[in-house]
């Protein structure tokens, strides 16, 4: 199933060009964003988890399939990622369904990377 | 036109998946969601009207494309519809218009199911 | 209790103001704003009901209780309106429990006036 | 590359069903959309940008596209784009990054037309 | 500084006066509510993580102030929940600060209760 | 009136705590923050009216009311002010008219200041 290599291709394809265009306050963005999920205060683990549900919760679809890369490359058992949609869906709402439906065929896709 | 048949066979697939991953907190907001739209002090049209037009506001082309799909069940004419959905995108604001186009699409093929 | 008759006159004194400020765009959208509310293909409770949920799951607490007070003047019982908002709630999730809170201080304030 | 185009012809054709739909509230939400970008107090480059940077921090890939197109009749330059998309990242956070990715994209594409 | 008090007063009676309505699907959320943030597949404090940067996000200042209590009661040090509240900030981007700030103020109010 | 000494005194007071607390990223969105509406490729005029509406449509009053006093420095009329937030309110929706409200407040109080 080629979901996580189409979406990878074209992530990483998109945020060259983006990086190319010489746009400071977009370039310092993508630095933060970098920074911000290296092991701190808080474990990685522990970001991964906030990356995902808050991306969850603001129904971004893209988001969701990256942290849930992210998320199987540190370790998280479908259990932990489920209980945490869970959460998030709970507290986003039912709205949120449609996304937790393609993170679930999406998860189900990484498996098989 | 197979709008419907698709949206329908998708979601359907998945809901079986999440329901099948055994995340307790995730089977019992989908078991709320069912109970919740059933007669109860509002009447299943009432219920399918707010379906709709939360849905709308809140930009979820999924969810609108459900509750169309009910909206139908339970006898809405195109007239009703239309109305409502005008009351949502004043409330919503034209960033909610991409999903108005897309609404009106799957309504006009709703009907030829 | 105060609560319905201090919003009422804030929202009074500053939609005069906004009215006399001649912007156009503006003084269309307050008009559009009155007539969508006016019986049409949809009744007036039904309207009430879409101007309320959807105001919960955008969360605007402003726009609940002008909302609220409309649903009172158009003859809602407490249970129809608690199951509105419970089907609001679990459309737009547990988010929007700190406005259920005011939502029903200010039902209640309504009952008094 | 036929993005704009398709967007174009899709946006088109569903708008002309939705106005053929006599639903009076969504067709006086269209006619004060067309009136508010013309010129007035603000000239139509200011009017854009607005459209622009609003439909990304709202996350509506349509709206960007619709207002990236505009934003090239008006004659902005790449570099004027890029920094508006850039302050509305940063206000609207990573999570407008994949919507920023389709922006890119659509921008380019709008150079071959 | 009384605003932990007066925030969990207010919360904790308006919270009874919900539950005493009898509304189904209302204190159905409520209880899942509750149940979510129990220990799971994720411990407690990965849960409470979640709750505040989703409520963080989401700009529910109620939300934020209910889960930092809670961070504070599972034992975060301040470096953690201002760590997690920057991650929240650049998903959620500037548009967060505001809340950001109201966030530090409880935070700092929570040490001296 | 007080409105704008007590929004820029509390905003200066908590800022302070804030770029106190060492928090790495924060502290770098907030210098960002301040590097993103120096004049660049667009002028601060154009810069403040991006913040002015993006904030509008995100529905932030504190936002609002800082992008508000800055419309002012740069030397933004009544007129000009107004109909960019038209065409804000337009693409938010009426979910928009209570802080539109309170936006004219703000205005018309930074006139006396």
């Amino acid at each position: 199933m080629g979901l996580p290599e189409d979406f990878n291709a074209y992530r990483s394809k998109m945020n060259e060009k983006i990086m190319a265009s010489d746009s400071l306050i977009i370039k310092r963005i993508f630095n933060l964003d970098t920074n911000a999920y290296q092991e701190g205060s808080l474990d990685l683990r522990t970001k991964e988890m906030i990356g995902l549900t808050c991306s969850l919760v603001l129904r971004c679809d893209d988001c969701v399939k990256y942290h849930l890369g992210k998320c199987k490359e540190v370790g998280f058992t479908t259990e932990e990622v489920n209980e945490a949609m869970g959460v998030a869906t709970l507290i986003g709402g039912t709205i949120v369904i449609p996304h937790l439906r393609r993170a679930f065929e999406y998860w189900e896709s990484l498996q098989n990377v």
